[in-house]
């Protein structure tokens, strides 16, 4: 894997009616994010949720793939008449839409001759010119083309398929992140955290505060981002000292 | 409530590097569409999620804007630093960000003038001329201003403000769900699927097919959508005797 001095971003297109209606809880972008942040150094700086029509998946491919090093779809590779991802990417790009030698002698050596059907093998028409996404758990692979990786929408499919992309990406710098949960309310630190947020904000810390909900306690978390392993350190005493300073007890 | 005779399409806009960072998994998209299409239906026709900086905001409502009736926001509107959502906005419609005069008094009552601190009073900071969507959990209001409903990021506080925007909302036509799993695999029943869809096409009938794994069995669910009842009916008659002919048996 080669590597990158700066930090490399990336957006991720979920593509799929299911869960704009909300019918499907979407898990792919937390997964994906927190995947690629650990294991490549990659941010994602973007999500869209679009559905399953031809044309807005072929603008949001076109206009995120200007936009980031790489874009990952989500969704829309199967057998059914609404899986339409790979053909619109196909049109995206002016490239052919037929099958992929590779995914063809996969999924037949998968499902045996007699089993591969039409709807089986529309699984290996694919964006002329593409490189597989190997699946580990049933068969049909996911591909790059330019800087879009397709991945299927299926959670538990999808992550077994992360390692089998990780050739095509370039190294980020990753993100370590730092939080503190406090027994307190927002507006009782935001004060302090803006002031600390200032001194950090040049090397590179971004602290974010986000309030929750617990058997019946409120509290807040403060999370602190960055790349950089000695600023964060830094950045986390100074919460530490605030939290001190204002008698604030911890969450354990 | 008045009504439109047409489909009426929104966009929800997820503001937070929470989301982006898989820290935090998103639960507003699936509530609020939900909500939305049964109480008014509207459906959402994008999601995106961008992080907590100023010029994607203003982009991002502003293209949304343009392209949807209604714009949801999500997040960004609490008394910390990283809460940057109202004034984004305020920039982006080129309107003053000051206090809201309801929503300065609603929060003094709420807190009492001696707590009413600094971090509390940015919570009634919002672009001049939007009005309140109000807070039944913790008091801090939402605003619309132009076609932007702007609701906060945690969930519980977010469901409870929802029957409190109504009043903002055209009605469209509710769009209603029929679906029925399948113990079979997708590329099993993939043919008689584009067929029952191509049929069904321009009586607005939309048919999703979704494998899933439960409890070590694999599954379709087969979800037809519409805002004709008649036509859904007709369409779930012709999966059922599809499913009849074919000896698929039904998850129970």
């Amino acid at each position: 894997m080669k590597k990158a001095k700066k930090k490399i971003k990336a957006a991720i297109l979920i593509i799929g009616n299911e869960v704009l209606s909300g019918r499907t809880q979407d898990l792919n972008v937390s997964f994906i994010s927190q995947w690629l942040n650990t294991n490549c150094g990659i941010s994602i700086d973007e999500v869209r949720i679009i559905p399953d029509i031809e044309k807005k998946i072929i603008f949001n491919v076109l206009d995120l793939s200007k936009k980031f090093k790489y874009v990952f779809t989500t969704g829309g590779i199967g057998p059914t008449h609404d899986d339409i991802t790979s053909l619109s990417i196909a049109k995206a790009f002016k490239v052919k839409y037929c099958f992929n030698k590779e995914a063809f002698l996969i999924l037949e050596k998968f499902y045996g001759k007699k089993n591969f059907n039409d709807g089986r093998k529309k699984m290996a028409k694919m964006p002329f010119g593409c490189s597989l996404i190997y699946n580990p758990s049933s068969a049909a692979p996911g591909f790059k083309i330019k800087n879009i990786l397709c991945l299927p929408g299926v959670p538990i499919i999808l992550q077994s398929m992360m390692g089998n992309l990780k050739k095509y990406l370039i190294k980020g710098k990753v993100v370590i992140e730092k939080s503190v949960s406090l027994y307190t309310v927002e507006s009782n630190i935001a004060l302090e955290l803006e002031r600390i947020q200032n001194r950090f904000l040049k090397k590179g810390v971004t602290i974010g505060s986000y309030p929750f909900f617990r058997i019946g306690k409120v509290g807040v978390s403060v999370v602190l981002r960055s790349d950089d392993k000695l600023s964060l350190a830094k950045c986390y005493n100074d919460i530490k000292n605030m939290v001190l300073k204002k008698k604030i007890k911890i969450f354990k």
